[in-house]
């Protein structure tokens, strides 16, 4: 059993075992099987089927019991403990899975810092006549994995007016804009909140309070 | 290969085929087989598989291929062509799934109103140690499936002010409360749009406009 005990190995293990394989999800009821081939089936498999397989290769992660927060689960690694979330996608198209609903991504981070460091394994996989492979692997910081998009500081899906979901940068494309460190990330989200600011009642700290206060959290780790 | 002929004999099949048989949804990357306990796998999966198993058993039944229209599929019997949706849910709780949004419902009735005649069939299911057990297999009407709600006409689920998904009676409970017939359930339906009107950029058609051209496809077939 291979004992994974920081981030590195976790990447390594991925590209090693897991990149370039060929999976199946099989249904089965009465002694008669079909094979699943729908997206959404796939990407939420894959989701409950790498923690357990992380759990064999001797790795602690727990998912997290607030469903509505971000990330998904902690990794307990030897040194560490990582916030880490796995996203799937169809890597026939660009990545545009959700990251956190953007209310709730500001807050969170708000009140619980450290969510800032957390790891996004990223998983591209491509349907197959007898099930799927698996194209990419990755595991990014929230620097590399979010960027601006044209229309706002961070790329949003904005719905009647309201920030809705706050969506990865295109990194299937090798020239992706993301931002640079976690300064420039939170700035982008600051600004996003200032061009989406809340009503006085939703209001608990202002955009300036919140960069002020993740601001020393990055320095603390520099 | 049995031949279903019509809605009679689909529902005698599930209830002798399905009924009280175990599942099990199987995850394989890499030769390394996971099970998946997730609900929404669960019920996905089982979305995907009926059909394909009542296409086995000679039933011609086809996705309709607007994703935002309500029901889902459209089954071709040998006498009838019956728009038919498959709802599954975790047994141990209340049937809450969505029948449609609201709106969409409102709409898709006006332009398509033999839609009013579509068949719902529901799918309980039981989590296990190894899978799922189906619990609970029928066929109902839109009028045996939906019912007035405490709060509203209809059951419905309202977010910020505004009507959401149409949401099932608890057709669980033996003594549930659902429309007499679909004449009583178009009523309802108008009157919830009088509680949510449309903006006079949005309404195409009056509400009152709306429930008589409901009322004269029902007469149609009385």
């Amino acid at each position: 059993m291979t004992k994974i005990s920081n981030i590195e190995q976790l990447k390594k293990l991925l590209t090693k075992e897991i990149l370039n394989q060929n999976g199946a999800i099989t249904i089965t009821i009465n002694a008669i099987a079909e094979i699943s081939h729908s997206n959404d089936i796939v990407g939420n498999c894959l989701q409950e089927w790498l923690p357990e397989w992380f759990e064999d290769n001797g790795l602690k992660i727990i998912a997290t019991d607030k469903t509505q927060e971000f990330p998904d689960f902690t990794a307990y690694f030897e040194d560490e403990v990582v916030p880490i979330d796995i996203k799937c996608w169809n890597y026939e198209n660009s990545p545009a899975f959700d990251i956190a609903n953007f209310d709730s991504f500001y807050n969170v981070l708000y009140n619980d810092p450290k969510k800032l460091f957390a790891k996004y394994m990223t998983i591209g996989y491509v349907p197959t006549k007898h099930g799927f492979t698996i194209k990419y692997t990755d595991i990014k910081s929230l620097a590399e994995l979010l960027g601006p998009s044209k229309k706002y500081p961070i790329g949003l899906q904005v719905k009647r007016g309201r920030p809705y979901a706050v969506r990865p940068a295109n990194f299937k494309k090798k020239d992706y804009k993301h931002f640079e460190n976690l300064d420039e990330l939170i700035l982008a989200v600051k600004d996003t909140r200032d061009m989406f600011p809340l009503s006085r009642e939703e209001e608990k700290y202002t955009s300036t309070q919140w960069l002020e206060k993740l601001k020393e959290e990055i320095n603390r780790y520099k």
